[in-house]
C-alpha cells in the first residue's frame, strides 16, 4: 500500500510504497477514505517541528471504514487521565506515530468515534484536528456562551472557521478579521456580523467601534497585532490563543489586563473528553466543515504548497479512495 | 475633626480641619482607630490617578469602632450582583467618595464587617484593600491549591505580602523575587521557601532550575521581566497580574502560552464576597498582617514618602487615636 511519510530533512514527504500494517491486540485496521491536512504536517516538511524521525506516516485527521461502518479518527495519542491538561506522554497522531496519510491505518480501537450522519466523507476527513482544537479554546476553554460577541483573528484556517462555526452554533455574534478582503465576504455568508482587515491603519478602533467590543476573541497569531485585540476587549473578556505564526507579542498593557480582568488562556489540540463532546457539538448542530480543496491523495504536493501559501479558506483533505 | 484631604494638584494631600459626618439613613458613623495606606492614595497626590476630586477624605482601608464594637472597613463602593466582575458604578472607597483617613467616617452599615479577635488594631487597619486584592488574584482567580508552588515577584508590597502569608496558611510551597536581598531575607523568615534577586543576569533561569518551576506566579510589575516569569511556568500554570508598575509587557511567547496551556489572569480589587472570604480566611488561619511602619495620622507625609520610595516591607498605618 501507499503512504505519505517524512523520510529525512532532504525527503520530507514521499509519497511511496510501504508494508501493510499487521493486526494486533487492542488495535484495528481502518480503511482510509479522506483524510485533512494540518499546518503541522506542512511544518514537519519545511524542518519546522521538534524530535523528526525518519519513516513516519504523516497526518493527524481523517475517517475510514472498519467493518463496514465509518468512523472519525481521535487523533490524541496518551493525552492521559486529567481532561484540563495532557500528560507527560503525549502526542499526536502522524509523529512519533505513524499517522493517516496511508491506504489503511493501525489504530486503537478506542480512537475511533463513529462519523455523524450528516457529514460528506470529505467533511468528516478534515475535523478532526482543527475541530479538537477550536473546540476546546472556544468552548471549554473561553466558556462562550450564547449571547456573547466573539472576534476570530485571520479568518480562513481550519481552526478560525470551526470557531466561527461553533460560536454561530451556539448562538454568539462572530466577528473577523483578515488581510483579505475576500476571506472576509466568505465569513460573512457563512454567518459573520462583520468583518475588518487587519492591515488597514488603527483598525482595531474601527472594529471596536463598529462591533462594541469582544466577550471573547480567538488568536494564532501573536506577534503586533495581539495587543491591538486585547484593546478591544470587554470588562471580563476571555482571549484564547492556540497559535503563534506572527511570533512574540509585544506592548501588551497590563493595566488593560487587570482592569478589565481579562483572561488570556492559552490551549492547543484537547483532551479525548474534548473531542466526544466536539463530535457530539458537530453531529447535534449539524455542522458542515468547510472543505477548501479536495487532492487525490498522489497529488498531496499540491494541497502542502496550499497551504503553505496562505490561500486556503476551509479544510484541504485527501481522497484516499482507490 | 482632622482629615487627610485631596484639595488640587498644587494641594494634593492636606491634614486639616473638616466637618463632622452627619448620621444618615442606613449609615453609621464609624470612629477611626487605625487606617492603612495604599499605593493608590499615593499616586492621587502625584496625579497619577483619573477623575480626582478637590475636597475628599482619601484612605481605603482602616478599623474603627461602632456602638463598643470594631469592624474592619470594607473599601467596595457599588461592586454590583456579579460576583465575577464589578459593575459599572464600582468605586474604591476614598475618591470620589470620602475615605478612611479620618477621625470620623459615614459608612454604609453593610460595609462593614467585625474585626478577627486574633489581629491588634494595627494589623486590623492594614488590612483591607491589600488583603482583598490578593485573596481575589491567588485565591479566587489563580485557584492556589495546598499542593502547588507559587512565585511572588517583587515581595515586600501589601498585596505581595498577603499572597505570601495566604498561600502559606493554604499549605502551598512560596518563592519571592526582589531587587533586595534583605525583603528576599525577610520573606524567607515568615516561611517562603527561597527567593531570588531579579537585578541578577539570567536570574529567572536560575531561580527555574532551583525551584523546579511553578503552578501559579503573581506579579504587580508586567515590563520586561513578565516574559521571564511566564518562562518559569509549568504546564497548565495560572500568572496572575494585579498591576503594572513596570510598564508594556514585551516579548510574550504565545508558543509558550498554547503549548503550556497557560492562563493570564487579570484581577484588581475584589467583590463583597471577596472581602468576607478573605477576612473569615484571615481569622480561620490566624493571619497577623505585616506591618512595616505606624504615624500618626500628623505625620502621614513621612507614609506616603515611605511607600513612594519602594522602602517598606508590610504595610503601613496610621494611628487616628488622640
Amino acid at each position: 500500500m501507499k503512504a505519505i511519510q517524512y523520510l529525512s530533512s532532504e525527503q520530507p514527504a514521499v509519497f511511496h510504497e510501504v508494508a501493510e500494517p499487521l493486526a494486533a491486540e487492542g488495535k484495528v485496521i481502518l480503511e482510509m477514505l479522506y483524510s485533512g491536512l494540518n499546518h503541522r504536517d506542512v511544518w514537519m516538511t519545511k524542518g519546522l517541528y521538534p524530535n523528526l524521525k525518519g519513516g513516519v506516516t504523516l497526518g493527524s485527521d481523517g475517517v475510514g471504514t472498519w467493518e463496514a461502518k465509518r468512523y472519525l479518527v481521535n487523533p490524541n495519542v496518551n493525552w492521559g487521565e486529567d481532561a484540563l491538561l495532557p500528560g507527560d506522554q503525549y502526542r499526536i497522531l502522524g509523529m512519533p506515530d505513524n499517522g493517516t496519510f496511508a491506504e489503511k491505518i493501525l489504530i486503537g480501537s478506542d480512537r475511533l468515534v463513529e462519523m455523524p450522519g450528516h457529514l460528506s466523507l470529505q467533511e468528516a476527513g478534515g475535523l478532526s484536528l482543527a475541530g479538537l482544537t477550536a473546540y476546546r479554546a472556544l468552548i471549554n476553554r473561553c466558556q462562550l456562551e450564547a449571547h456573547e460577541r466573539l472576534c476570530i483573528s485571520g479568518i480562513g484556517g481550519g481552526v478560525a472557521l470551526f470557531a466561527l462555526q461553533f460560536a454561530l452554533a451556539r448562538g454568539a455574534e462572530v466577528w473577523v478579521t483578515s488581510s483579505s478582503q475576500d476571506k472576509i465576504e466568505k465569513a460573512i455568508s457563512l454567518g459573520a456580523s462583520g468583518g475588518y482587515l487587519y492591515t488597514e491603519d488603527s483598525w482595531h478602533k474601527s472594529l471596536n467601534k463598529l462591533s462594541g467590543g469582544f466577550d471573547v476573541i480567538i488568536d494564532s497569531a501573536g506577534g503586533l497585532g495581539f495587543s491591538q485585540l486585547v484593546s478591544m476587549a470587554k470588562k471580563g473578556a476571555r482571549i484564547g490563543i492556540y497559535g503563534g505564526s506572527k511570533g512574540l507579542i509585544q506592548d501588551l498593557s497590563p493595566q488593560t489586563i487587570f482592569w478589565k480582568h481579562l483572561s488570556i488562556l492559552g490551549s492547543t489540540m484537547g483532551s479525548d473528553k474534548d473531542f466526544r463532546e466536539m463530535v457530539d457539538f458537530v453531529a447535534e448542530h449539524k455542522i458542515h466543515p468547510i472543505i477548501g480543496s479536495v487532492y487525490k491523495v498522489s497529488d498531496f504536493q499540491q494541497g502542502f504548497q496550499r497551504m503553505d501559501y496562505g490561500a486556503q479558506f476551509g479544510k484541504i483533505v485527501f481522497d484516499h479512495r482507490k
